[in-house]
């Protein structure tokens, strides 16, 4: 039977890659890609290096699809999602299908952890619901953005024995900055930060783990400013970004 | 100056290692385990597998010392905690200041990230403060418990665009059963589920990662009493178990 190996590759650090995802890499006879467009066509970049550094015998096949178009400002949120969560499972049925023999082994290399803000578990489950083709799943762990950031800040995530949470940009905004222990904003594509407390903590860190890395950390209403220039000024520089931020409320 | 690596090796198989940390691992010249007796003593095998496995030079010493006692049962958790790092913090202070040259490099191997429920970083910080001995500390992200859970299941930690929430055993009883959304309970030494929604779906695992793996999975209601009953036998076998679990609510 076909296998699919979902392998989370880390935040852009090759080295974030751990034995067990080479060791799947090196079982694999495709890796399929997204093409996501020119700007974010440095992360396909580090897929290509992943393979090249890591892989030990030749003759891997690296195909490449263009992504089917998203609806960035859908008026449901969730029927959009929807809508290209369909596209996709479309696609990489016919990717499997065309590309990955009946006894082949298949590969997504997934940013971060397959776990945490990934569609690819979900879509290739909706290919299987389908019917049409079979196929195991594999997954293997990778190190996600929100331990890289704890990482290059070298800090813990939480307080004492306290939780932590980890939410997007789109949530934070409709909770209306209720932030109650630590939390980890992800996804976050314009922080504006309005109508959170100023004497939270903030620790923002942008292109973690590779050499653009940036940081920053302080009193939220210190700093905000400071981070909203930084970010734009590398998007700008870069044509994309992936950032992450912690906030922590003062110490009761 | 001295250079402490904190080097979190993943949840006990010795591939969690990611080549950061291979590559972290043999920039050391002393590896330094605390010694947790003997019904933990597996976990410290795993830490000498890694650095047998994946040293590349020889002549890595490996400095074992006992762990400081942990009141288990305190009257007040926070003053039992700050007591039992003030202990580890002089016993560090101790390692690092008798075994690692002026120029040398020590490391701590984590169990999973040094950022997650890890004590390890705020005790070099307590010694760093203290001022007697000076240090430089980079840390090096490693995979949770939380992934290897996921990534065993093949789930996503939660469903789309919703947060995830990483929380305390002893934190979901003090809640007294408000389970929000997916929330993942890691450190739950006696998990009762008590008052919990019995419609909850659950995803168990233990042991994550090694040939000793543990998983179950279903309807907090059908599943609790087998979950205690296989956790009950592990841990009788093995004399110690690491174990979480992730809750998520019915879908709305």
């Amino acid at each position: 039977m076909r296998t699919i190996h979902v392998i989370g590759i880390g935040t852009g650090n090759p080295e974030h890659l751990t034995i067990q995802g080479i060791r799947a890499l090196n079982a694999t006879d495709v890796v399929f890609a997204l093409d996501k467009g020119e700007a974010k066509s440095g992360l396909n970049a580090v897929r290509r290096t992943i393979c090249e550094r890591y892989r030990e015998r030749p003759g891997c096949r690296f195909v490449e699809a263009p992504d089917p178009e998203r609806d960035r400002r859908p008026a449901h949120y969730g029927v959009a999602v929807d809508d290209w969560h369909a596209a996709r499972a479309d696609l990489y049925e016919d990717l499997i299908a065309t590309h990955l023999g009946q006894d082949e082994q298949g590969a997504f290399l997934v940013w971060g952890d397959p776990a945490l803000y990934d569609s690819t578990l979900r879509i290739l489950e909706r290919v299987r619901t389908c019917g049409r083709i079979d196929f195991k799943v594999s997954v293997v762990p990778g190190i996600t953005s929100v331990q890289a950031l704890a990482a290059s800040h070298r800090i813990p995530l939480h307080r004492i024995g306290e939780p932590v949470r980890i939410t997007t940009g789109r949530r934070l905004r409709e909770e209306a900055g209720a932030v109650e222990g630590a939390t980890v904003v992800m996804l976050d594509g314009d922080p504006r930060f309005d109508g959170l407390d100023p004497d939270l903590t903030i620790h923002w860190g942008a292109y973690l783990g590779t050499p653009d890395e940036i940081l920053s950390a302080g009193r939220l209403g210190d700093v905000a400013d400071d981070i909203r220039r930084l970010r734009a000024e590398a998007r700008q520089r870069h044509g994309w970004i992936m950032d992450i931020y912690l906030l922590m409320p003062p110490e009761r």
